[in-house]
């Protein structure tokens, strides 16, 4: 088992990728156009408006997704290009993969699927939750095995968001329940069937430098400052989105305080820890998401998340040690600390906001509760005004439920299927290594500190 | 005096922080609320206008103070984390802070303050009064220290700004009187006050390296390019601000060019000073903060912009190291050239340019010259038509003497607040070093370039 | 030739930038004014609209050029201080002297020009040119003869772009073929005439090193995300705008994940070549510029992104080495695989697109097919409609060849004039290396691990 790196089998990547954007291509070439132009000047306008009131936002989960989550995924020291060019990678394939299958479930009509900026950016949505996933199992596995992954969570999660949203109706409009509570359990299935009881040593490459947790940081950073636009890009124009900007804003600048508090008390010496920070700053927005556009008191958002942050960094400080004890559960960035608890906080506190603001505006404003949207245009809007507060609540609660269930269930079976010997996952003492997959220069960083030899050398050349 | 690391009290932190929080819960349970929704569709689309028009101007500037000062303040080598979670903290805590006080000092209305974008955003406009300031004593002050220094800082900027803007009517719309100079001069007095007469030697850990140093220029990179949302977002929309827009980026883009100039002219051998670069560039987007709505020739934006690049070089050539020695004043990040000394030139101009651009327009388009807004909605319009140019310019220079007067004597005031002991202001040798507040992995960075023993080790396990 | 750094020749620098932005003064003070306020509410609104339509296109696009293209430019280890100071100060540079030339030849009415945002945006889109010619002769330039060759270029561009868009009608709404295929070819011109025949060994200076490289994935991964504000900035607001946005991000996609393919199998052990990710995931953004926003279907931009990566990298792998050894040609950033090869593609597609559309639509739609906007307003809309479909594919390649041959005769012409002494081309030894135009720290970074020595001395310091 323990193969040189240079027998490391590495063909099967462009194989797979290479016959995926083949049939990409006879895919689009097939199926997929673009609207006709428009015909009339008012038309014209409505479009370039919504690409304004859009593409911003886009732009902004564009940047939060390729450099501040890569960039997040650098604190492997050894490990900073395979973060990075992985989540790059699997952001693009996962999002063409959703794509096709969203344009085949969805938005096929008359044999077109007709392609849009909002089209695109909800299959960026559906990508996002493989980003999520390898969070698990981070370092351990090879880029096969992230692209298996991948396949096999796309579909699973449009289905369990259909599931979810459509049927069940269950608000949700900044994806709490449907990516984050997916993803995690989806991805911890995926490191429970893939790693089975072997409880994982700490590897040597595995602990992060000063440099590698400070670019890691600066990914944080930028994760929480457009965290706002992931939340209100989908929302309703208007009042609910201003609403779900502000509700980020307070929930993400609470989470800022609360994790250097909590941070602070749980460590012996009362240090930080810069695995808390990187994590819990984010807690906020996680939770946030699925009442960001209801309608309720500003303290609502602060308190959510405080509390967020408060259970990211005791997960990390005392549930992510036991589950590795206890269950030899590998979660090697902890997602389920930053995506899975913080998840079922905004679920809980999305119950409670349904069932506290009814009461408030009992019925006059109905239509506000519910500020359409939801995650795209699925929502059936006038629903909840049917169905009555108690049995809203009790779908969001149900939407929790199958989240978590259908994740765990998929993400074993996907696990399992990840043992296959030909996904080469990457032996024990190659893992956390770039020079794995990538042609890196000798670690001997460049000539020494004047490189007098080949100086000398150089200089004398120029002499003659 | 000189305690070990381990005995270093650190609890003080998170109880501040703590009770801080808890304290604003509260108060936004009692007091703060959103807007009511809209009841009909033309106030919903005028909301999601106001979203559209401030939302991408409000993204920039949080990457401007989070990512991009953050990264600017990385150039101390071994004070990284503390630069970014300083800055972070800080941030969150004074926007905060600033939110409450103008909430009940200005927007307190039959006991409740609606939130909304727009008040979030002149929070944020008073942090960054901290966060300048905290350039005067990087390194040496605790984070403790940092937020008592905020708390105080806050409402003396506050009433400062209350002075400044609706008392005597000065027009800023880009915060260089009201937030660089007095925060500069605060920061100044905060040192003044902290360090006394005790000449700072040289620390081993203050000079930076080439790769902090490379941090640092990217995080100007990062400031320049978002400047001119900071000055421009408060304007008037349309010519006021797209004047603010276009002023700012020619006075950035003298800027630049004009320190590469002054710093290759000054140093003996023409070499580039990374510090020069790091602020000079950024020079004239404080100077024109003042000027920048104004009717004035695009000639003055490029003028003022190289000039302020100028004075800064010079300050860091000349100025800083002759107060240190005359004054014993200590200016880690030299502030004065970058903050105090453009804003006091930034002033001037704005005499200059309300007593010169009257003439040429003589009353015909009096509201021209007074684009309203000014810093927030806070400016008198009709004032300065009434009370005549040659008063104006008056008013304008004593804004300036208010700024920096009541500045220096708050900081001073401030920083002997901050010689309480329970500050725990770390001891010298413990200045500049992350290791005091953040638990930090071992120096000597990952295994060595083929952590031979380790991999050994763990490929005999395997095969095994 | 061998001279000590010390005597290395910098003052030529300051003095020919101070001057030069001593004219810009003069200029400006003499010619440049801004419009008249509006005088009634609507014109202020359309300004407004115009600004808050424009302005985060900018951004992004400022984003793009200052900070990635800095990032993507560090991989040299030495010389990031270079790269990104370099980088800035010719955007700069350039971006004023552009916005001379176009002032006095397009836009001098009355003895004025009327600076906006636009006028603006095309003045940078000018200075890319000369940052991407640059490419080629990283590191063995000189910063004054950067300048020279911009204050060449520049001028150079205009003439060609006047001809290409004007003269001949070329559709490139992206600026394939008047940006990038221009200052591709113009840059080698440079490099050759400069270096002539002389073979340039391997430098040691020259090779990344693992945290180098990872810097410029980061600026790869920065210029990826916001490529699309650049590629559609121009184009007609409504359908064109959001169709050039949608063929840029499928472009780029589609690039991302064939350069994983190409890269993985080029190499004789499958693993990735960080050289390759970084210029070939660009390379769909440079190919889909010229069709972006034309009428074809959404697999035509697939099909070119993925083209024109795998062209990017047969070209690193095979071509690049080629030239090298017959034609002793220098091309230190691989700009010719980058922006030529895919340039030409780009190109090519369009002949091929307008071959091909005009069939579908046969006239009923012409104006769809030439979409305004063109790069700048110079496109005559109707040109198209009136000569017919072959003349217009016909004058696509004329383009073509237009910028190639112009580019390659002004670039050559322009290195012969680099050589001038008194540019002060750096010595070979000092080649790649930041010290000889910044005062750098001593490589000997920080003090060690515990920086005993010191921490001993100050502590005992405090002891006393």
């Amino acid at each position: 088992m323990a193969m040189p790196p240079s027998t490391y089998p590495r063909r099967l990547l462009p194989l797979f990728l290479g016959l995926f954007q083949g049939a990409l291509l006879l895919f689009f070439a097939l199926f997929i156009t673009y609207d006709e132009p428009s015909a009339q000047a008012e038309d014209t306008n409505m479009v370039a408006n919504q690409v304004y009131s859009t593409f911003p936002f886009f732009q902004d989960i564009q940047v939060m997704l390729v450099v501040g989550l890569g960039l997040l995924l650098t604190f492997l020291p050894r490990y900073g290009f395979s973060a990075l060019t992985h989540n790059f990678l699997l952001l693009n394939f996962s999002m063409q993969w959703a794509l096709v299958l969203q344009g085949l479930l969805q938005h096929f009509h008359h044999g077109q699927i007709h392609l849009d900026l909002h089209k695109l950016l909800i299959s960026e949505f559906a990508a996002v939750t493989a980003l999520i996933s390898v969070g698990a199992i981070l370092g351990r596995a090879s880029p096969c095995q992230l692209l298996v992954m991948a396949t096999c969570e796309i579909p699973f999660y449009l289905a369990t968001e259909w599931v979810i949203v459509t049927c069940l109706g269950v608000l949700d409009v900044g994806g709490t329940i449907t990516i984050h509570v997916f993803s995690c359990y989806f991805g911890l299935g995926v490191s429970k069937a893939l790693f089975r009881a072997a409880q994982q040593p700490l590897h040597p490459k595995e602990t992060p430098t000063p440099s590698s947790d400070l670019m890691s940081l600066v990914g944080t950073l930028i994760l929480w400052v457009f965290w706002p636009s992931f939340v209100a890009v989908l929302c309703q124009p208007g009042d609910a989105q201003h609403r779900a900007i502000l509700n980020t804003l307070l929930a993400m600048s609470a989470s800022a305080i609360t994790t250097v508090v909590a941070s602070s008390l749980l460590e012996r010496d009362g240090k930080l820890s810069l695995g808390h920070l990187q994590n819990g700053s984010l807690a906020g927005g996680v939770a946030i998401g699925v009442v960001a556009d209801m309608v309720m008191p500003p303290v609502a958002a602060l308190a959510l998340g405080s509390l967020s942050a408060l259970v990211c960094v005791l997960g990390f400080r005392f549930l992510t040690p036991l589950l590795g004890r206890k269950l030899t559960l590998l979660d090697q960035c902890g997602i389920h600390n930053l995506h899975g608890l913080p998840g079922i906080l905004g679920a809980a506190a999305s119950i409670l906001v349904v069932l506290v603001a009814s009461k408030d505006t009992s019925g006059s404003q109905p239509s506000q509760l519910s500020p359409a949207g939801g995650n795209a245009s699925e929502v059936v809007e006038a629903q909840w005004g049917d169905r009555g507060v108690g049995r809203q609540a009790l779908y969001q609660a149900a939407g929790l439920a199958v989240a978590v269930g259908a994740s765990l269930l998929t993400g074993l079976l996907t696990g399992a299927a990840l043992r296959l010997p030909c996904l080469a996952r990457p032996p024990e003492r190659l893992c956390f290594d770039d020079s794995l997959y990538f042609k890196v220069q000798d670690q001997a960083e460049s000539p020494g500190p004047d490189g007098s030899a080949e100086e000398e050398a150089l200089a004398l050349k120029e002499r003659v």
